[in-house]
């Protein structure tokens, strides 16, 4: 393989993003470590935008795979019976949701996070009889048609070619800094028979926001939603397609709360290895479906049902794997709290959850020269945020501290660099002001 | 692992399919075998639903699948550059499109079949600014809200829970049995201004329908609607998720016809193992997309890239496969032809092309008679159409003749006992409804 | 008032359309004639594009409208019960609905036709609870949103500016020239489930498409067309708004063929007076509404109710106003028949049914030329087909014969004159043709 | 004519409403007071909602609507000419905009009000290429789908049928009593790339909400309103349906807030006298309509240019009219505010602006029975408001002030009626509340 080709480069379409930011060609990972094809390393606090929770080529579950395909078990299934089909039901349900206390059914609705939304969406609606859904400000959902709907990029919505319609928008946690009474609006709509609010079926919400810009939601807010919806007899889902699986800390990202919500949307990390799977989980009264009705062809993807039992039975058969999140989001917050407290203006705010972290910059131009510093020095962070301020931090949740430690100091002294050339550029701008009054 | 355990089973949403016709729990699959978790053998004619082209665990992809997982190679990388992503584009360019005189740029939309329909028509949306599509009658291309609402199935439109618009229906190919030319009412309706079609962006087709029917479109109404399309500046979109890589003998499903399509979806077996990857390709004047515009976690199956690539070196190098493919599929038209010969009234007709090959039965519940008594005997086949009224043949194309055979045994047999429980049962009535004169 | 003022003029939105065509002021009208600011005299064949079945300022009605007036009784009265209403209500079941033998309930849903078929239109679907209506083509139903879905005219839908979804074109009587068997494709479309045809709740259609280009279907299409919706538990609503009121002959445009639409809607000459008033009919099972679920300021116009109320009494209490209304038809018929025998080329054909007359040209243009020419001579007649190719009749039903008959006069006169000017024209293409061979 | 036949009645379809609060059936009508078949006379405070501001009847209207009809003027005529059409422009022109420093070019839409703001909708759309519309909660807009996809009641939102889409509502002035500022959460949304919102074209609204209950907008709001959609390159559309004409006092309801809407719809009581007319005002440089994009059979009423010709030259040519309709509003708004003064508890608030005025009571049912008490005493009042709960008075502008006066009285009564009747109610649950502790 020769190095970057740019004939090979201009046969891909230009929809593509992320090799813009990070020009190289990646070859081998491991754990918290990415290589390129010349070798050289990379820490990455991207973690396939949280589909590698458990970190690239995890020796666990990577010992369970080579075995899988080895023994020649079956690979792909669709929805047909298959023994690891079966032990990851089983197992999931024993090891997740009963110590929980939770009762859900599940449903494999095809191999992406999009596609767990999908159906959590036609599920509430053809149950509830009730077309229109709220979503709010800043989701983000997936990318075909009814996820992309209750999306709130405008950029992603402006490509759907077609006009967006069944969802409202409402404001998130936080959206108006705490001047305003937790749903205020949309309780008053819901209310009020001459609102002109299509009364909605179903409410679906992340608990933190990812590329939203991290914006985690108070425990409080996601309690008070949920009565809500209660109130209303609206169905709530819980997105915990980036969320979920330990990001914040807990399997699921709504643990805390203490709340129940009926249906709830993972993929990215529940495989474990970066295969593609998706998990909708209903409550079993939820579960009018017919056989058939929503399908697909990648909806049973047996290594990865392998692999993500293997997860579980690794990770999550007690809480010692919670509390190393919980220890790690805890450093890093304060690492992002002291680059926060050296650069105002520069930076803006320090924010998250678990090991879902982010640093507010002034604007999206300096969070981009923060990540293009940072990948300079062997870090790949990329952005997020309606207009990309965002630098966000998605470490594999098995990194270890001296790996977090190592892209921390990366990270500070990318902030610092980018901050000093802006102070430089703003003294510049400042003496030539001060030349023109000369 | 115990045997099928009801409580795990009732842990599983109503919405599965497949193991209410096959319960048995599958554990191993080689080549065109599936091995239950009692050792039992299955001949598989369905090679997950076309998922499986190349046959279960493919022992020269298995070999270069160990190796990439054994190497560390990157497994997830969304749309960064990666060795085997730059290698799989490379290799699509020189052996797939190249030779074929194509000219297109890659998108990877995302794991799945439906995603790849959803980036082509949210794209042809944009390029064209029309929201219109026209869809065929029986098509099918996907359960995500874009892709369904160009889905023919009426319990699957269903599902949706919202009014699928934005798609009206046009007779496929033969719809009415040759009685009226090709396209006279679509083409009519275009050249009315007053005839109440929203201009159409873009017709997306199968060239052959697989969930359908197995209704394969003559090459001569392909053509023509390339044309109508051209004159009227509309999008030609062929969906060959199902019928290319192979499943009609060339790679393309097109390339007979001699059409060039404005884009192309590919998933299901562009991986070659069963592992989720898909493809939109589209002509380089139609790439007017934003970076990101249309994204998803799962579009860089760095895995899948290494076995795509080795699929294409080891199948597509020349035109020795599809030789092969056409002969077996050859082989399959003529038991299938003879299966109907015997069975008039039971069976209607014997349709498809290359190995996408189906009989079509007298109704729905002799179809699933069939598939249920090939079952009893070792035969994994599934029924397609509106009423379920084809047993659809989708075997692996590099399935052997003497394992092709020995299904087909198995097939002709189960079609006779049907048969001739048939003609009992006709012949019971005709007895009861004698003795009810008497 | 000054002549044409072009300041005046200008203060109108562009989307002003019969002033283009017949740059006239006028002032005065009666019967068939209209007078302009100058006195100058027109023979009208449009009749307020069927809005006056009964002549400009019937005398009879003029009558019982000045009276009505002078005695100051009520004008408006949105639904309260009024003398008129009450008596119109008796008068047109009386009258018109039991000597017909037919069952309707009345709803007064707005001023004007497009708010007949709204309503119809939103009843429909409340009652099937199904969002798909099927339209026709070249069919016109009004201009609002709900309307205009079911219209087909490419230029009117342009202005929506929104996608206009939910309706499904099917192809109108002989819209294939008899060539296909009614209703082949529609019919095949409701009974194959997986058509991809969203199962409508209603059929709208004309039983003479008057805006579409004067065509009138057959009685036996009608028929089984009935029969179909009946079979499929579909509702069939006639919009009888300019066809209605003995434009074809009949009171109700579709007695004739022996069908029993669930809704009917009227409008246009329901007053008779040029009084904006509408009227939905309904059968009694489908009146689900709730109390003001639809409603509307001018939906009890009771000077409307009064002219109207008048026109039943003085023309449709016996059979003589069909009787002559046909035979004038006839008249028409046989000058139109005769002006396309003599004009091979420029005239294509003659059709139409009752006083819903059309000669269709060879192209819009020379229809444009005609009714240039006619103006010039005198006479205000129109154009209508997709593009504007057919010269339409819309007399006033009460119009005396010679005044029919001098109308017909200049329009034969203004054919033979535009045909020679065609024939001057090809003959001088053809000669500079020959000239250029020379 | 028989007294209310229930044999009549049951004719009529369930939807109507008014004539289940009023039993009577009227007859004659002459300014501010109704008679009905039996002579009894009943003092009008509503005002045909607001299409009778020049009362019914108005004698200088009458004469020139007399002599119209006597002298055969031309009463129909959709879009042609006329000599009352182009006085009725340059009246409406040299009276009413120049003197305001308005410049507007005028379309007629069709009759109704509804097909006033479909025009500017489709307009909107069209000139912006946005499908997407802000409203406001308890906004009302008109009953076809694409008016009613912008107002706010419940019930007539669900009689559509279909979803009702491309609309968002906003909180109207006043919603939070004035808790929050005035657009946070719509200037939050516009400014937020992220939002979700989809790009509005235009924002709908009312300066005083009549059927939402009587809901005056600040001038401030509406100025705040104006500057915000002039950032955000918004078309702002008043619906000055039944608040123009002068129910605020001035001939546009926006003319004291000093702004400049980009399109005004105007109905109602244009045409003053009850026929049905209706208006829609656009700035020149919005006049993208192609001719005949837009039309309908009743634009052009040329008898009701007439009286709207003359309700200018009478009532328009100076100020003294505004400030009549001021001293008579602030009469109303006097014994309202007493009559609230003393029935706490029953009633909430008064309010309103000019002659559109209301009492909120503390709860619908109580309104429905002052309604019915006042009717008892011979007065026509009617509710408003989401759940029926505000008593509306919309009076004729013309109305004596002793007329006035005399209804006031019957209002007062009426309340005081039901307000001792619920106190006794209240009293005797307390006293039976206390018979069951004892």
């Amino acid at each position: 393989m020769s190095p970057i080709s740019d004939a090979i480069i201009a046969l891909e379409s230009e929809v593509r993003s992320y090799s813009r930011s990070w020009p190289a060609v990646f070859d081998r990972a491991v754990g918290s470590h990415m290589y390129d094809e010349n070798g050289r390393e990379y820490i990455d606090f991207f973690a396939g935008a949280g589909a590698l929770n458990y970190g690239h080529n995890n020796p666990v579950l990577k010992k369970v795979l080579l075995d899988y395909i080895s023994d020649d078990r079956v690979m792909h299934s669709l929805d047909m019976f298959t023994t690891s089909r079966q032990e990851f039901i089983d197992t999931f349900n024993e090891l997740i949701l009963k110590p929980r206390g939770l009762n859900y059914k599940l449903a494999f609705p095809g191999p992406g996070g999009t596609q767990a939304t999908e159906a959590a969406l036609k599920l509430a609606r053809k149950y509830t009889g009730r077309e229109s859904v709220i979503s709010f400000t800043n989701g983000f959902h997936g990318m075909t048609l009814g996820a992309l709907s209750v999306t709130g990029n405008s950029l992603k919505r402006g490509g759907a070619g077609v006009p967006l319609v069944h969802a409202t928008p409402m404001p998130y946690d936080d959206y108006f800094d705490g001047d305003y009474p937790d749903f205020f609006y949309l309780e008053r709509l819901l209310t009020d028979s001459g609102s002109g609010l299509n009364k909605p079926g179903a409410v679906i919400v992340e608990t933190v926001q990812g590329e939203g810009g991290i914006n985690p939601a108070r425990y409080e807010w996601l309690q008070n939603l949920s009565k809500l919806c209660k109130q209303h007899d609206i169905l709530l889902i819980i997105d915990d397609v980036q969320m979920g699986c330990g990001r914040t800390g807990t399997f699921f990202s709504f643990e805390e709360a203490g709340i129940e919500p009926d249906m709830v949307c993972l993929s990215k990390s529940i495989s474990g290895y970066g295969i593609p799977m998706a998990l909708t989980l209903l409550k079993p009264e939820l579960d009018v479906w017919e056989p058939g009705e929503h399908n697909g062809t990648f909806r049973g993807i047996s290594a990865g049902f392998a692999t993500a039992t293997a997860t579980i039975r690794e990770y999550w058969s007690d809480d010692s794997f919670t509390k190393s999140i919980k220890d790690k989001g805890e450093i890093v917050a304060k690492r992002f709290q002291s680059i926060v407290d050296v650069t105002p203006g520069i930076t803006v705010t320090a924010k998250g959850r678990g090991l879902a972290r982010g640093i507010e910059m002034a604007s999206g131009e300096l969070a981009d020269a923060v990540c293009e510093e940072a990948f300079k020095n062997g870090l790949l962070v990329e952005t997020a945020g309606p207009s990309g301020e965002v630098v966000k931090l998605l470490a594999a949740l098995t990194i270890p501290e001296d790996v977090l430690n190592a892209g921390l100091d990366i990270l500070e002294s990318a902030v610092a660099t980018v901050a000093s050339g802006e102070l430089a550029n703003s003294a510049s701008t400042i003496s030539k002001t001060e030349e023109s009054f000369a």
